[in-house]
């Protein structure tokens, strides 16, 4: 039995409130366990420079934690005057997961932001990000249907995301920040509803992993990830989600 | 009549959630209106370079907002690498503010850390900050009377603050956003539980004010920060905050 | 009687020189006592993006001290990359003060850059950059009424600061840096002409202060700027500064 | 056929030139078709701060490219004044690999500082990277050992790594730059000599694939993995890499 | 006789290898000794924002070195943020010392983009960087010619530089790292196929010099810099460069 | 005639005011024309990290100008957050010059800062700037010698410095900003009292210069820095700068 007296193949209570923050596009507070994520989606009439002209649209993401969500105090990055390699690493994951489940093509040259803020953590703050800014991103993209800018949502799937990793020999899903840090193995796993992968990182810097061992971390992972698209399924019940053509036809949203 | 039905002289409903983030040694989150601020204490065992071997204490604030807590998104700091000027003013003087109450020789050499990370923002983000953070640091010292490292609070009063302005020559307690980006005057005012004033800062930009109206601020001010004070009082009424004493006094508060 | 002889309501000596640096558009040199400032306003047809467009003008203010203006060295700010908060505070001071008595409208899409660099340092060095701005600001406006772009000044009324502080529960004026130092309230003033408050902030950070003493304190402040306005009327005798109707109109620049 | 006419399952040529640099420790060139890569490591007396008095050793890398690595000129980031997150990710990953085969307990309190400078690119730069760091870290381990200091070296196996992708349907091994811009899924594999996985980190985001696609993948890698590793033992065959015992064990590595 | 065996007028041997990579439209490997420099010149259709609509041309240099280019680790200065004084002097100098043998007025609104990276140093590193550039430019101007935008190279001469110093009162040619850190005078003369002086940087930090010794000085750069024009003609021997007319007329590039 | 009515080896009216700025330990205004540069010199009592515990001195100097030291206005170098590449360099001269002149060795473990802040530039400025800080320093120094920590100066030489150039075939001596910018040929020459050169810059961007005309420019600067060091000697003559002795052999000032 896990420190918190889960099972091995158990995740911890996700909870998603959407509509969490009023003035953005799309919001909501996602918490998985002590973990809590605020996400919020921007919506933004233009393209990135590099992107100008090309009449297709972008999803970008930040990411950042107030100093007191860990245990001891973090100091921000704004004071030190830049960002951390691992915040990068995972806006970066995040902006590109997103990415996968949206056609760019049927957006017309419009951005959304994503913004991640981690107000409390407790392991698995990318993750919950990627999980909850799905959501975020959805409410964002039927403000554009409601209003008529859009004739229907540019996605082609449902997006979640957990981790699993090796203590002591046992396959873990969903770690939290004690069983993270005694971790050998740690992957974090991005997929669709469709149960394709969209990103996979695993390291085993401790301890290098065998083919047979990631069979196993690999289908924990799906088992959590599907859970979680059932809860994004739930609250997202009010907007209409048919991925049945959108997930394989370029889609064009504008009306 | 104000936009939002309030009377001239009325403040907006004001909630304290104490304990809000559970790894910080003190928090709240406090809501003024729609302005939401998580105020979160830190206790450090040491103090900065510049105070060292002092035998005093120190007590510093910084500030954020999340990017989407206003009306437009805001880039992220830490993303363009540096502190604006209205961040550094505002850490400033939560950071002036509460070390006005406290015993900082009573002490010892210890930090405390202040982290005021605005989630909405509506007007009065500073205001709400001081008066939030006051309530986390009370909440972060008494940690350290329970260890019994501390016999009692190093502290002198209570302390809180709001915002008062005039709009069409009218005077007006705790402004929102709306009413602050058209007020011609707009003060911030820090007040403590006996009246008396720690910072005042007063703008005419658009319209230098006489020495009258400045009074009939000013008393607007201290109803607003009397109504705080006594919300500070019943939120920490476990925490015996006697100030008889030590409002006077010098208190060494190492056990 | 106060460290350097003056009673407690007593001005350091002012000196005023104008034309101080050929280059600039409008440039003084303000003395007050030992604290000596350079002030240059620059001239840009053009105003800042945000504010493009919208056929208004813009005053912004730069705030800097060489590194020996002090008793210790300053490293300098280019230095270290950044910019302190001080620093930030002051300018935003400066610029925000000065707006409050220019007619936007009536410049049209012009900026006027204010430069204060403070080549020696004894306290007040914010005020004395606010008198000494005023005045250079003036010198460079009238420039544009010579050359004919102007047909008036875009003026509202004269403006000037000084510091006023408790020590030892008595109340100064203009505080040199020893009294500075040792000062438990400190406040800074900016008033106009006509005796109105354009910017006042107090703290007593080491002493929280009373409704009655901020009274006397604003009436010492009062009398200081009195005889700071009676010096630039006399220093820019040769610029015809009527503002009867300008004061409380707004006054179209252009000719 | 493959546009450089390479079947599915080849590796460009790869060539290793060792002592490459004549002041490093340890140097290599590492060209694997047209992409060169100078790998240099450098042996420290100490560690980093937050690592001093553990008792352990660390390895550490760093990554650059020139500016005409690449076909248009990337502006250097030391102009630009930050490290970009492409740059960070890879970097840390160079560590991270690097390290999951050293005996970090067995290094003393040491530091190896890799670089890897790209002064041609065509795909794979951070593959080649690892692997040719590997071969630098060894030539530095074993100048310890040579002098006496250590008596073995501190390693637990061999390490390469290269990249796999999926275009058109097809899985290839080896991407250069021309496939790499045109694949859908792409994923960097490190895996030991011992054909374990050190680091996966598969990208679909442009098109998720299946747990049936990402077997095949890994097959490719592992043959890939094979050819370098056998490359390395043949340019290091003058150094005794016998991993029989400490692979498996830690190593104390000092004398 | 020098450390190295070398007459106190003798050049170490230099190795110049053309396109030595292959993305850059010019480039080359020079090597004077153990100092190694990869330099590239990059062709862009436009010039820096201050020089656009002049109708010239602009030629602009960067430098770096990879951090184990020298005896110890030199931290890169992307990683630290910023660039060195060091760095930017030899920037500067390289990019003008170019500019002197280049009609820039001939050159159309054209940017050449010099990068020197040193990947081994053993003094002179900046000469060498300069003597290099030249012939990666030529090579990256007759691209030009050849696809027939130029109809001739806008060029005045050649360019070469070298190193001059006094060690214990003689004067030596072409120093080496630790000549250069032990010499007392030390100068570098940059110079054209004339035989006339383009830069002179002379510095006695440690021991002022004589008018005599100077002109000793000038005569053995003379010599040094005809041996590497001689090496220059050579590897460029395919590219017609006949500055008869060029080194004293405008030439207008553009076919 | 010059456009100022020199003759072509006149130097502009020179003026150096001793003792200018009240905290400095050193300090001087000194005017070349219309240029004007305040350089103070501040005494530590320790050097900087990498010359710990060598038992010398070190002499460092900084520079800056005003933002309206110019004809247009200049962006501070603390607002854009770097040092330019033309400040690092002059402030590198600065400290090399002057070093040149000083036994470190005699110094005992101190530092002196030399700031040069230019508050009106007319071109020359770096060289006014060696020119004045020789004598700040030399006040500075004697301050030790007074109370009696040194028993004389660590001192060899004066030093003084000027620049030449030519214009349509004349060399000038000490150009002004006009004609700088219209020389082809420019060259700064830092000389000591003995007349020996400590540095020498030219550069002949525009247009290569022969040995001849090289040796016209340097007859020139001798006379003009010949007259520069007459005034030092004037204007310190109250200090006893004897360098018989010293000029030739290590001193060691502690007394």
């Amino acid at each position: 039995m896990r420190i918190d007296g889960r099972a091995s193949n158990q995740m911890r209570p996700v909870k998603i409130t959407r509509n969490y923050i009023k003035h953005a596009e799309g919001s909501c507070l996602i918490e998985v366990g002590d973990t809590k994520v605020i996400c919020t989606a921007t919506l933004e009439d233009r393209v990135p420079p590099f992107m100008r002209n090309g009449g297709k649209g972008w999803v970008t993401a930040e990411y950042s934690m107030i100093p007191r969500a860990t245990e001891t105090r973090n100091p921000r990055e704004a004071a030190r005057g830049k960002v951390s390699g691992r915040t990068m690493e995972i806006q970066r994951l995040i902006g590109r997961a997103l990415r996968s489940v949206v056609h760019l093509e049927g957006m017309g040259e419009r951005t959304i932001w994503i913004d991640c803020d981690v107000i409390q953590a407790d392991g698995g703050t990318r993750t919950a990000s990627i999980t909850g800014s799905f959501v975020a991103m959805v409410e964002a993209m039927n403000k554009l249907v409601q209003s008529g800018t859009w004739k229907q949502l540019p996605l082609r799937d449902f997006l979640a995301a957990t981790s699993v990793g090796i203590i002591e020999e046992e396959a873990l899903l969903d770690l939290n920040y004690k069983e993270d840090s005694s971790a050998k193995v740690d992957m974090n796993v991005v997929m669709t509803g469709q149960g394709k992968f969209v990103e996979l990182q695993g390291t085993g810097e401790e301890s290098p992993f065998s083919g047979e061992q990631l069979q196993t971390l690999l289908a924990l992972a799906q088992k959590g990830v599907n859970e979680l698209i059932a809860i994004q399924k739930e609250v997202l019940a009010d907007i209409p989600l048919d991925f049945g053509r959108a997930a394989n036809e370029t889609v064009n949203a504008d009306a």
